[in-house]
């Protein structure tokens, strides 16, 4: 449960933000498959604070060691355990909310629920906890080298993209400190968001997810539904505020002859507002989603709040962190995306081979 | 998997739309609480098609017969095992799709997937399948009785509530066949959905959930959120297309300085835009969302698709239909909603008992 | 968890002895298979009480009902519901247990823990829940028709066959009331239950079960060895209390140098003391192991027990029992070692396709 | 799955016997326990291989760092992750079973299983695996202190311990190589082992486990029976060949007019051959148990095999091994049994509280 997520690919992970380390255990992986670490050091960067002037200029060291599972360069079926150190942690920067409770963030939630909370750097809660979702998710594309999971900046605070799916440029992507694959968006995202840094505030944002290459019988009826997988893979991450698949809310506002996507004789269909997936599995055409995320909730400016007790306290602005979390989310999703889909592409191998 | 929904209170459906019967095994209920049948049956009773103008002239039978569990009217603590049979069954009307696909349906998936599918009446595909859901979250229900959840349609095709919350009228939903809690907007929704109806089309909409009485400390961090597990089951309710919870896609529009819930000095917080959830947990606060549905997707006009050969075929308007999923999806919504919670809140015995 | 078993192909059971019926939901089964139903209901006729001067003279009707997951004889890939309707129903026979406690029975267990139990037959204590498993296993066996699964009885109280497994003729099971392959020990074993009969008493023994057809590969390391789950499989049997697989608690007697099963050449063992399975793992020998059945607990003689308030009370003999469960048990213990095998073989066709 | 244990409480491990480090990572601990470390060590020590003449030479390091989880000496309620670095690995010992299969080791099934294998030091299917159980079940057993769980060496070879439980010498058992609680039997069995070493051979045995302080209500009928969880996990150490529960494979030779325990006014049984357990839930009565386990299968002798190609080849005598794992093997039943004794305390919370 809570600290693990898949079915036939499970990740567990665990650590705190300033404890001694986090990590997690890939079980399930299939034996004989060569890692490439680059590819996951790679996927860890792209995470990594510090990367940019829009990101928090905390220089965390990202550097994975993997314990176990992997024996001379390939998998060996057995669990995958990796760990990252945490180093540059100064847990001076959260003394002042030991007894407080920051708005909008975890610390009064998890003192209800556990009645003790590692304040230093936010604990458990902290986004620093998705450094193993990236591990695992690196890890994961191995299986399905073939489906193309790729993820952009949408929107940022009240600007969006306008254009379509297939007019972006995905190259661009890692070439704009905003990540989005809208060139024509680049820029004014930027100045949003220093803007926003600037003035001690944060924003929020889209970002959307397109996946092409999932042959159509991924997913499962009712209750696993390959929307419903990917909704709560995508609402776990910290800060994420709402989901939508294919037309979502705005397919609403649709009739169901404009909304229908008509089959053409191959199989694909002329529309895709499904966004992929009917009944719950895989069609055969892309699969897109939107997720949103709420402005940060740390503010670079004093902020109102109580204590433990009820007391009324102010809550100072400290520490280094992001304006904006939509960058450095990109990957994030990217990965959450590639874990459900590894996940139903193992399930699909046993409905499809031959008894 | 797949079939099963929840970790301690867990509930296993199964039931294709014409074959004998659909039901459920509800594992994991404590035992010694007396069931109350009558509030069962009602609860299947808003979800029974035939109920008004605005839902399909089908007539289904929604008896449930409990088969185990439950004992001189109290739960033994074993599996609670429940079957609806069919009845009303009109199998010819599918004839005409034994080898079609209806467009934005699931035959063509479950076709690729499985290789086989019962194709009368959309098999397990069918949101018939969902009774064994009102059933489920109906005992579930017994469990959190002090826990308010209410759904209604706050929005049909291009016309929303403008209503907050706490100006939502909840008496009136059972009064008007759309199920909206916004008295002002009842005679729009249901003129749309008539509109549509005699148009032979299809309208979506969305509804909202409100959930008060959820004390602090509920759901998990990392991948069980709450916001997840409801988003996954919200998302597998047939025709969802997304879900927000709290300020949700707006609030990616809002300031993290207008954005952040401000705590007041009893723990309760000034706004309510994390919609009573904080790092995946509880707030004590009102939790809300919403969940977007798609226009059905049968129309009662001819549809241009393809056989099972890639030749093109028309679709025959057949059968009896909904114009709308949204007032039977209400108790659906809640349902699935109930499930979520009263897990949760079986979860949370363990950690609350001193040791 | 409790009552579902298996992890891909998962068996959901429900029902109390007298309650309105007993059954099940078969998740997981691959689609497009043909169902033999004359195989299930043989199984089903195996366990039947009623079949011989050996086992109770109750005549429980065992006719199953299949409610979904099987369209035109073939499997779905959805859930397969089934159904045993309770009929041949005495619960007057039940009434003196209402307030007491039988001995070595479950009525003062699940009293402690539930705080309420259905007392009527055993409630789900009873023995008549197998009746599920029988079903659940014989759907299992169609994913898995190379592997042999037979089970006999290896001894009754104090005697034993002293056949080698090899030795036995499997043939002879079904032709005589016991259920042994050890045509020899047929009489021996027969007179030793008729004889507890007449007594009022009863016995107990053990049954070995020889598993051929199991390639090299299926298991897993670790926690879900094959030996792991063949042996909570069978002690989950009602009356089991003991399991040995290979050489068991004789191998212990054994030093190395005789116990080492040599490798030859085409990768066979020369001696079989592993029992088919090494690190949890199968190697390709045949699979073997015993279970222990202590005799059954209701006697036909009056027993000296206690009532709720502490109260001595005289348990009398009442209802229709088997004055010893092996024979009925064989088919039992063939079913679990079948679900056990099948998941296993799904499990690894995960592991052996080509990424 | 495989690699990870328990329903509520759930221990995921991982790691090869010379790879980089094995552990684990303790999911479903509650908020709030003080960690008594000094304990975790003390059961380290008593699995460490080095302890005394009759353990291998090898000194392997068993230090155990806890990376999470862990807050000012408290369980925070979030995972525990832990790990042992490997240190004193001599990698050269295993070159000569690179290519060829050790007798009754898995090395052959690992390879058909998975078609890689670490050869070095047996992978993942060395004992050392183990060393992440201790920790786990060290960790478990803060839930449940007033349960004691308490194992010993009751036979070794062909000769056994004839004292009762009751007759036992507890404190004896860490004062002794071999971990018996018969104090008559200690040096017999040390002989016994000593002679097999001095012979280049081994010996098996088996250990019985008694467990005081259980509570009426702890286990899960069917599936999950209490005998059933104790059974797959003892089944899963390395080398366990059988279990028996209470009277075991004897209680098979008693009549039921000897075998049922006759209950006492206060709810407690005159005999107890139940092993405190009916029906799969405990009794308040003692649960113990016994496992078989089977002759090292390493020997300081040459043995005859195959390799990858089925050549013969002879197996030299190589390694530090031990000549009988039944003194190691205590504290791993021991922690085994924890692990399940207290995910059922935590089930049972769920039952008990008042709705």
């Amino acid at each position: 449960m809570s600290n693990t997520f898949g079915r036939i690919l499970r990740l567990t992970t665990f650590g705190e933000s300033h404890g001694k380390a986090l990590g997690g255990i890939l079980d399930g992986m299939p034996a004989g498959i060569a890692v490439d670490t680059d590819y996951i050091k790679k996927q860890l960067e792209r995470r990594r604070p510090g990367q940019s002037a829009l990101t928090t200029s905390r220089h965390e060291k990202e550097e994975v060691e993997f314990l176990s599972g992997i024996f001379e360069g390939k998998t060996l079926g057995t669990p995958i355990a990796f760990l990252i150190r945490n180093e540059n942690v100064r847990t001076s920067d959260y003394e002042h909310i030991k007894a407080s409770y920051r708005p909008s963030h975890a610390d009064f939630t998890y003192e209800k629920k556990y009645g003790i909370r590692d304040w230093r750097g936010g604990g458990r809660a902290s986004a620093r906890e998705t450094v193993s979702r990236i591990v695992g998710g690196a890890l994961a594309k191995h299986l399905i080298p073939e489906v193309r999971i790729r993820a952009h900046v949408h929107s940022v605070h009240r600007i969006r993209s306008e254009k379509s799916i297939d007019a972006l440029d995905w190259d661009f992507v890692e070439r704009n400190p905003v990540r989005t694959a809208d060139p024509d968006m680049a820029d004014a995202f930027e100045n949003l968001i220093k803007q926003a840094k600037k003035e001690g505030d944060t924003v929020g944002g889209t970002i959307l997810c397109s996946i092409d290459g999932v042959p159509p019988g991924w997913g499962e009826p009712v209750f696993d539904k390959l929307e419903a997988r990917l909704a709560a893979a995508m609402m776990s991450i910290p800060a994420a505020k709402g989901f939508e698949i294919g037309s979502g809310f705005e397919g609403t506002e649709m009739k169901g002859s404009r909304h229908n996507d008509v089959f053409l004789p191959d199989g694909s269909t002329r529309t895709n507002f499904s966004g992929g997936v009917q009944g719950g599995i895989s069609n055969g055409m892309p699969v897109y989603f939107k997720v949103a995320f709420k402005p940060v909730a740390t503010l670079m400016k004093p902020q109102q709040s109580i204590d433990k007790h009820g007391n009324q306290v102010i809550i100072p602005p400290k520490g280094r962190h992001d304006p904006c979390v939509l960058p450095r989310a990109v990957p994030i999703v990217e990965a959450m995306a590639t874990l459900v889909l590894a996940d139903f592409y193992l399930l699909q191998k046993i409905q499809k081979q031959k008894v």
